[in-house]
């Protein structure tokens, strides 16, 4: 570890690879002195980054629809080899490879006891919940680089039993630290059982892996919509139906062609509030698909929401937007008996189950979300392609770890 | 019966008592043509009604809040003594006195084998869900009445063990045809369990059966907010503590007060679309409930909504209110991984248990909603007092059968 | 409908076919009697039978290891096509082809209300809970018929969608009256999920079901264990493990084999009562599964117990056996803290999600039990095979009804 | 710290305070060997015990009726004040006062992220689960002494908000380091929701934990059974109905004279293996208490057994017994459909609630279970009382820092 090259953001619309120092076994000054922890991390892990991906929340940032800030470290989707760990690292050990939640947890306090590690209450001194390399989330390093620390390592890490096996199923296990556990839990908080059927609004990559995920869970049909029609094809290519919203039939019309009833069991917000209204000019419209799900849930259904929603966005269409206030037709989904699951998905809960499905072959997620491999010199191309509506994920590949045949 | 006299809504601010043709057992034609049902209601009874009460969400009717039209019915709070049944009623008999959903409820179909009654399919032409006596709910005529038909009477009803015990009770016992299980819907879909912290907005009936719910599944402390001083005064006789909404105080800093902590586990919003907002002058602001609730429930937790949204409201605030489309702080609740239930309270989830918990002295639901009897012909009196802001719950008794003791 | 053709118990190891009288719309006498229905029965449907199965549990009688009389009618797993209908059925329809759980349920009971229709309250004198041709169970007329009559029909029959596509997929179909959902009840309450390891004891019908059933839950692996070689390549040829339980290798030693460890997340019972013990020649030993599987389930892990359990059996090897008092490892179970389900699975719980996942194509249930066609007068044959232990589910086509392609 | 006396096991009815050496902040070596642990517990505190309570389950290895060795230590009902604390102790400080649940959990295992710290991976060679001062769990010493090494302490231990409040109501607050959560762990997993009839079988300090529990989970009734006339008048005491299983009136007659009918919803067995049958004579029967609660409890109940069952028995009536095997009428709990939950109970699941409880004065377990305090020395008077059947719990004050009025 000489230097740590990482990806940062520095205007709306342009990322590059700078070069750090690199990450020590130490929190952050400002969640150590606001939440009373040692600045020393003897219980985290320096991790040497075997794949490192882009999510579209990191797009949200780069777009300049967030109040982050010029040199805000980037990444929060990390799987990596363990090089160095803390005194208080009891049951990993340098040499592992380990899934890392996007969330950072502390494992100690009442929300982490109650598994909602998505809002811990000790590693953000602005609010309940954390991510590496992300706006308002307490100033730790972004993951999208040669090394990251990880702290409370034992809590946290995913250690994948077997080092061969984990380099070769690593396309797949990479989407364990966010979105495939996101997408099942968009799923699973929308009650997607055997024999559902599931409306996926959103084929970029949480949008697939939620569809992926209600495969899993046993949906007789998963739907997607988008209006991209090469993430639509991408949907198709792995057995799920789609409908495209830039066309003039609606939502309902569309559904009805493919199930004979225009209403789904359970659907997923994969979008979240840079959403566009249905039809080919309707352009952003914050609630449009919140509110298009609602129409197309039966009554008694439920909606998972993984799709974010901001509190702050400063490119958003009108003042109450801004501050993340939209208008949401409640009396409808009140008529319906909705209920609503919102907020960032607490990985823990799932990715060992997940994990377990893809070392024995039953999850194809790197297929699903059409994983692309690029070095880390590249992620600022990535990040282009991608916010240009690329149907792939990327990953990046720091330390050209990543097996080829992968 | 020779005929009925049945409460009727006349125009915004009037109801009647008419004389109506009694009931006879035969579901509505709208249904019946619609949902394929026989006329003939073989599945049904007709109750001599023992008690029956004035509901808030009468209120939004009779105030000219919805689409009600002029002849609607009203009533759906309904306890009674069955007269006469159908040839398919098995497990019921003449003479017994039964509590009734106000949800109708088919027993049937796929949303009442998932325990959903409030999103019945079969029995209205409408819309899932259906009711006694309200617009656009299918036709089925009001029990604020001295008979009314009860369809699927097996399956709906409620039968009390002991006749005599029945009508000792009957102020508790009445109150389970809506308010109590819709108040505990509230507190139970919140979350509310041993040792939780709990908001409830509103001190109406609603309202006040949420906070006393919340005290059965074992909050630790409830808090009732109102800007009706009377009514916070009724929830504090019972054991709850109480903000003041019309103060200047913002209601994170009452709780504060009360509690140490300006969030709480667990909320109820048990006041609906026509909330006011936060502060002396307010005035109506139709999300303010909703968004305030958000505020102050911690991250992780879970809002439970039974007070009614609706789809149109004539006498919104603006073009969107009418639609049912209101302005909601998205982003926060996202940020706190929020989760919300909306809906008609499935009365036949909770019916039973409150039932034992009332015979056996555990709940007491009469004095914590202020019971206040009236006959039928004060019906329209009871309607204005309850829309002053009375702290009563107006339980009509058509036929003189509630004891004076009850 | 001239007469009836009908399976009917004679003595150990006999049934024939009889011709009775075809059925009426009418309750058994004894049921009408003891819990107050009238005998005719207007809620019922009499059902041209379409298909009808032999079950594991129908062989518990016919081997004469329950107190069941000569002359019991038998057969539970029924599916067939409405001929007749009486005036109180409002939402199915004469031609309408449904299957029927084999549970019996009022649909109006508490039980009922609350999802338990496997032990419905009203509708058998001795104990809670029903069935069609079955001993102690009220003595409803078994199904193995040309006929049947089904009470309470709109709450216990599950229509298909389109009469053409169900009798395609008849051979899917019909295994949702009975073993289809019950070997799904084994495996959800064994919390089979995403991602886990499974051990289902026993490769007939159920056990096969249950394993297909973790399979469409999500589980990573599924085990079937039994000491039939050629059940055993039944439950290979659609993707499980197995074990042999006839080897002297032990159960941990050949799951530690399969899986690198001897645990798995969660085991199903679909044994029952006359399970084996371990090795060639270990002989009857009742308990023998149920502690078997508590010593390859992981601490915290949790048991479905489907297979059946008796409170009578004349032809136990000892007299506790004989009441259904069995040697249970309940220590063992306790220092692992497990749980455990037992008992009717209630079909109408899942039959609806297992039915479109048929339809979708998702589920291949025929194909797992290996359906096997036979005519009502070869089912004295059909019993015979399936004792000698054939890898086979028998399904009687009374009427020649079903197509030869499915 | 010059020493730590500390209560030993001697042989069969006799126990003694020793003066062993003060607890280091090290784990068992054991422990740290098999199981891959530093030695040294940076993540451990020190408490200076301020109450730690005798047990039911301790008596269990005072009466030889377990494998414990002569020099045991005992004791894992602790409350206490750190007086030391570790480099990774990071949420926790010097004088603060914690509750620490008897199971000893990582934190950071499969098991402790699913809340099952019962049942722990990381902390017991010998099986999973552990606890302190108790045979075959890992050789963590003992509670009843003046000062103990708790591990993992921001994890285990729940900090009480305010020190003066939380020595005011220390009787109730030293209940939560075991006995209220087992009860309330045996009465939720019963099933016990508002309006319940409940069967506790057991009228120790388990039983009655349980007893109250139900009680703060809304049961309607109550109803506790023992043998024990004292235990059973405490059990009035507070509200329960009673039997008496040493009458000859059975247990269902005994309950049809309360409920009117001779079932109960939901049932908890707080006995154990050391069972007595019914009846004046009736001697131990291992299952007798298990078979019993079947026998009352309603179709489709389900029963909470927080009773402990072994694995060895050097003292029990038969072989099968020694070995935890015991003769249980698995038909009848078939029949029925019960569902069965065992095991320890996970302290951390409740332990937060409860103490809101507590705090709130919404519960009152000191006095429900009779709480007793005697000094360190006295602890083998205690245990030979407790032995004898007193009515009490006796709660060891080694530092008198119970204040008297508590």
């Amino acid at each position: 570890m000489g230097g740590n090259k990482i990806v940062v953001y520095k205007e709306p619309g342009r990322v590059v690879v700078e070069d750090h120092d690199p990450p020590k076994l130490e929190v952050p000054a400002d969640v150590s002195k606001s939440k009373g922890l040692t600045q020393k991390a003897v219980h985290g892990v320096i991790l040497r980054n075997v794949a490192t991906n882009i999510c579209g929340s990191d797009q949200h940032m780069v777009r300049g629809r967030t109040t982050a800030p010029p040199g805000q470290t980037l990444g929060h989707e990390i799987t990596g080899e363990i090089v160095e760990k803390g005194e208080d690292v009891q049951f990993l050990d340098v040499g592992d490879i380990v899934s890392v939640p996007f969330n950072i947890a502390c494992g100690r306090c009442r929300n982490c006891h109650e598994g909602q590690t998505g809002v811990c209450l000790n590693v953000n001194p602005a609010r309940a919940g954390s991510a590496y390399g992300y706006v308002d989330m307490g100033g730790w390093a972004g993951g999208q680089a040669e090394y990251v620390m990880v702290p409370f390592a034992d809590f946290n890490c995913l250690k994948f039993p077997d080092r061969n096996q984990a380099l070769e199923k690593i396309l797949d296990l990479t989407m364990l630290s966010d979105i495939f556990p996101t997408g099942y839990h968009g799923a699973h908080t929308a009650g997607v059982t055997t024999g559902s059927t599931v409306y996926v609004a959103g084929a970029g990559p949480v949008g697939l892996a939620a569809a992926h995920s209600a495969q899993l869970l046993g949906a007789a049909v998963v739907i997607v919509g988008d209006l991209n029609k090469q993430r639509l094809e991408q949907a198709r290519s792995f057995g799920c139906e789609t409908v495209d919203i830039s066309l003039d039939a609606t939502l309902e019309d569309q559904i009805a062609e493919i199930l004979g009833t225009n209403e789904v069991d359970c659907a997923v917000d994969a979008v979240g509030f840079e959403a566009s209204g249905h039809g080919a000019d309707a352009g952003e419209q914050p609630a449009a698909v919140l509110n298009s799900v609602m129409s197309i849930t039966r009554a008694g259904g439920r909606l998972g929401i993984p799709g974010l929603y901001v509190t702050g966005d400063p490119g958003a269409p009108d003042p109450d937007a801004k501050e993340g206030t939209l208008k949401v037709r409640l009396g409808l989904g009140w008529a319906k008996s909705h209920a609503f699951t919102t907020g960032q998905c607490p990985v823990l809960r799932y990715n060992r189950g997940l994990m377990m499905s893809i070392l024995h072959g039953k999850a194809q997620i790197a297929k699903a979300v059409n994983a692309t491999v690029i070095p880390l010199d590249d992620a600022p191309r990535g990040y282009q392609e991608f916010d240009k509506g690329a149907a792939r994920k990327y990953v990046i590949d720091p330390h050209g770890m990543i097996p080829k045949a992968a």
